[in-house]
């Protein structure tokens, strides 16, 4: 188990010795540190690895210029300047929070952008403004549309937090796929079928092999297949691409850059790098803000007063189980499992920093 | 057969003797009449009984004071003063246009409304301005949360139109269940049973019966299942009840009123009427317009040529079945079945008007 404090400060040092700020370099290592406490590992302390490799490979800016390049009272577009992700990502939500103080909302697209960890960390952002945060990303493409068997998108989640008055805050952060593609190595790695409905193989053919991807096969959009509403979920990850990407002049869809340096440089470029959309929308541009926090709390009390199903204990609130999870890591710490603590110590020996 | 002029002008009847004013009566006729275009016949000419009864019933303000409660830049809240939807709905869209002309974007929160019939419509509005165009609303109580019995949500739908330049527009349309309630109405008729994944019976055990709903059973949300990701369609669901009526102060969830007659006004009101939500983006807040449009163009070749599925035949874009409907119901005309003429016979009857 670690702490919080020893991760976070290795997690600073390395991006500083890549040659990030140190300023940099702290918001870095606060959203992978949050991914950690909000137990979706999968964008935490195992994704250092990647950005080290691609830092490497001299494909990561470490000293960008994150700047505006377009504007109007209520909107923005970013330029990421090839940064770490988090970077231009933080600075683009501050961006929207500053433009709905103003405007009542703030909207920002923000371009040439890398992995940015969890899209919930800049929702959240919004709330201790009285503000509604909303986050979408593009991602490097393994999913097909309905009907097809091209990878045309990535897992493309979409983040929403509002606040609330005495409940805690409500926190969607989703994949606009079945399930995310760690779930996939987890069942690969446990010698595991996964349910049908995940993925399908390289004629489009529903499959319950989680290592299909390797073969051709692909992920499906939530909903799974025709019949049970995978349109919708092509729609929505649609959606997100478009925002992300259209909006912002990013790389949009299949074009969207790998976040991994094993895999090459796309040589088809339609944009600059992988694309972000944000949003802030300041309450008492609708509703006075005690008010609406008040009516989110009875909002709360009422859905978490659903009868639960035969066999179940209760009726979650979108965000429960991250905070639950929080609660429990950090009092209880931060475990992370032999293979990243292998890879973090290597990365500690050639920065000639310490990792044990 | 029907053309679109025969069924308009009936329409606009119906509401002028109703004593609705003619310019509300033909933005009436006009939503009612773009469901029968867009072959979403569940939201067409079958609800106009639905309107008359709940006229008769007293329930529907004719001669409503539609305007604006509360506002900022970007921003506005609408009372619908308890109007026929479509009205409110409208205007509140038109609203979010005017705000977007100004501050780059409209968002646009409206209470005290009623069913409005297609979301489409109203996120269509903005294309001709080069602003994408949003529209959400509640609905009356017929889903449940994941791990749930109790019927806590509508249907609640997202719509989202995109402007392109030579390409048809984006058009996305879509409730956040796996299917619209009118299938199971459908396959009831048919005496056909319907996939697993749609309704769950009252104990929440997975059910394939049309009926179940008359037997305390309630509709799942899209994902089907908790392995399939139905607790990110209960997020996307939730989300649209609070920006539709948290925003706006209307009845949000299971206090959502009833859009028949035959259903009681509930005993509990936490707010007023049925909620929507509008946003307008003007493209060029982002990118130069033509630039924007030219991109879409491109993303939707793009995935246009994406590789069908074995046995698929092609892979679509959002919008593509609706607009190809348009173009053969509005050269073939508009197909009623024999149960809807009969109402609408009946209603021209009493209101002292003509239909054949």
């Amino acid at each position: 188990m670690y702490t919080y404090n020893y991760l976070f400060d290795f997690t600073r040092n390395v991006f500083m010795k890549m040659g990030c700020s140190e300023h940099d370099s702290e918001i870095i290592a606060e959203v992978f540190l949050a991914a950690e406490l909000r137990d979706h590992a999968s964008h935490g302390m195992i994704r250092i690895k990647d950005y080290y490799e691609l830092w490497k490979a001299g494909r990561i800016n470490v000293k960008p210029n994150v700047r505006i390049v377009h504007e109007s009272p209520s909107t923005a577009v970013v330029d990421g300047d090839n940064a770490v992700g988090m970077v231009p990502a933080r600075r683009s939500m501050e961006i929207a929070i500053e433009k709905a103080e103003k405007a009542g909302t703030g909207w920002v697209a923000t371009r040439n952008s890398n992995h940015f960890g969890i899209a919930g960390y800049y929702s959240m952002m919004a709330l201790k403004h009285d503000m509604i945060g909303i986050c979408l990303t593009n991602a490097n493409p393994l999913v097909s549309p309905t009907f097809s068997i091209s990878r045309m998108m990535g897992t493309n989640p979409i983040a929403v937090s509002i606040p609330t008055r005495k409940q805690p805050s409500f926190v969607a952060d989703f994949a606009t796929t079945p399930i995310a593609r760690g779930k996939l190595a987890v069942a690969e790695k446990k010698g595991e079928k996964v349910a049908f409905g995940f993925v399908q193989d390289r004629t489009g053919k529903p499959s319950d092999d989680p290592t299909i991807l390797k073969s051709g096969g692909s992920m499906l959009t939530l909903g799974g297949d025709r019949v049970h509403g995978s349109h919708k979920g092509y729609c929505l990850s649609a959606i997100v691409d478009i925002f992300s990407a259209v909006f912002s002049g990013a790389n949009f869809g299949p074009f969207v850059p790998p976040s991994v340096a094993y895999l090459p440089v796309l040589e088809k470029k339609v944009g600059k790098g992988t694309g972000h959309f944000f949003g802030a929308m300041r309450i008492d541009a609708f509703q006075p803000a005690d008010e609406f926090k008040a009516k989110m709390d009875e909002w709360i009390e009422t859905f978490r007063s659903a009868k639960p199903a035969e066999g179940q204990e209760r009726v979650l609130i979108p965000g429960d189980p991250e905070r639950e999870a929080e609660e429990r890591i950090r009092r209880d710490g931060i475990k992370l499992v032999p293979a990243i603590k292998d890879d973090l110590i290597a990365i500690a020996n050639e920065l000639k920093i310490k990792f044990e």
